[in-house]
């Protein structure tokens, strides 16, 4: 039988608020299973670009990667937020290490090929460094991912922490019972978005389809529910989606995905 | 018989210079023993609070850590630099995975406690997790450490580089046979500081002894060469100072030290 691996993946917004974030990590600390941490970037990149005179570049709601910008978010993830979040684990006796995708070649990605838009120093995954992991998860050490990877010929690349978790859900799924956890300021998927009760329990393939027709499901999720269902395709074992007390906590409604 | 171990710290000064990094990191990668970078931080740390429109605070040549700076050094040493570095030795197939102190644990410090400075978010060392190195050893990864530790509380620390190595080294002589090898931007020793030529090739504890006296090692050396007498009293197999190449070839003048 496989042993339990969850991924949890924590976005922005709680990585902003320093009383939510130590009560997420806590939670997250006292987990039993195997599990890994993907954390996204925040608010901090912008400020510290602001504070150096850098204009943060945005189209279309994502950030355009050039080098100056590439250096903001090498510092900012895998520096000042990752370290920060490993150091406090630490001190909640759980004994966790801070990755980029270069480390330990644990993913590599190319930077992505220029269509309509020019992304700059962004990264799409190629592969994941399973053995790497697994040596690490083996000797009692839990992974916390920063939203940067390599493309393993010397290049840093800024990358989505939602897609970053996915692709770790599915290249562990062949070696471990993976549930992957997004957890978010929402209480799940809702059915209207300015209402935190309307979460919608569980959606299968059909049903995802049918919203999206509907246009229920706007835009900012759209992406993460085809990284989830993707996961699952590929042998991720659950996805769970709702706000960052799931991790410990699953007495109120959250949205599980199934296919 | 114990496996070699090579420890090498590289100074801040290699670190500025793009070009002599990379040659420097290509001797590295192809160093067949088992081995471990320890990097200084160089200029960027400053560049960036100077960016950001903070003063570095310097008290006789030593950086004072308030919170602001700690952001700082984290963001440089343990994100840009590190992964930067890491990114450039996985192209050269050196299989690297950076760290803090706080990674796995692996370096605990305390705030150093407050004599007649108050030197803020610096740390002193207090252990070396020698299981979670030998670990990462283990499994064919170079471990590639920044100039950050943690207390273990929670709270990270910026810590003096050529000290990190000396703790590595010593921790971890009980398991290997450890050669630490301090890299700079002179020859060696020098008995002239003007004269690159003038390198002292061996030095003894009672050689040692008498430079001081005579004053011919200087401020900046002095720290080092403590650090370095005193590794060698704790199991280190070998110490030897020089500049950049000595990773790789030993035909020109350096110097070695021996209790």
């Amino acid at each position: 039988m496989k042993q339990k691996l969850s991924i949890v993946k924590i976005g922005g917004n709680v990585i902003n608020k320093s009383k939510e974030l130590d009560k997420f990590l806590h939670d997250f600390a006292t987990l039993d299973s195997l599990k890994i941490l993907v954390h996204g970037g925040g608010r901090k990149a912008t400020e510290v670009a602001d504070a150096m005179g850098l204009e943060a570049k945005m189209i279309g709601g994502r950030r355009i990667t050039d080098l100056a910008n590439l250096d903001i978010v090498t510092m900012v993830y895998a520096g000042l937020l990752n370290k920060n979040i490993v150091a406090k684990l630490q001190s909640m006796e759980c004994n966790s290490l801070g990755l980029s995708g270069a480390d330990a070649n644990v993913i590599r990605a190319h930077k992505r090929i220029v269509k309509e838009i020019d992304y700059g120093f962004a990264g799409d995954i190629d592969a994941v460094n399973t053995s790497a992991i697994s040596l690490l998860l083996d000797g009692g050490i839990t992974p916390v991912f920063s939203a940067i990877t390599h493309d393993k010929k010397g290049q840093l690349l800024n990358t989505n922490a939602d897609t970053i978790a996915a692709e770790l859900a599915k290249g562990l799924s062949d070696q471990y019972e993976v549930e992957l956890i997004y957890c978010f300021e929402k209480n799940g998927v809702l059915r209207d978005v300015n209402d935190d009760n309307s979460v919608i329990e569980e959606i299968n393939s059909s049903v995802y389809d049918t919203l999206k027709k509907k246009g229920i499901i706007n835009e900012g999720m759209l992406p993460k529910l085809e990284n989830c269902f993707d996961s699952l395709q590929n042998g991720v074992h659950r996805v769970i989606l709702g706000p960052p007390e799931l991790v410990k906590n699953r007495r109120k409604k959250f949205t599980t995905l199934s296919i």
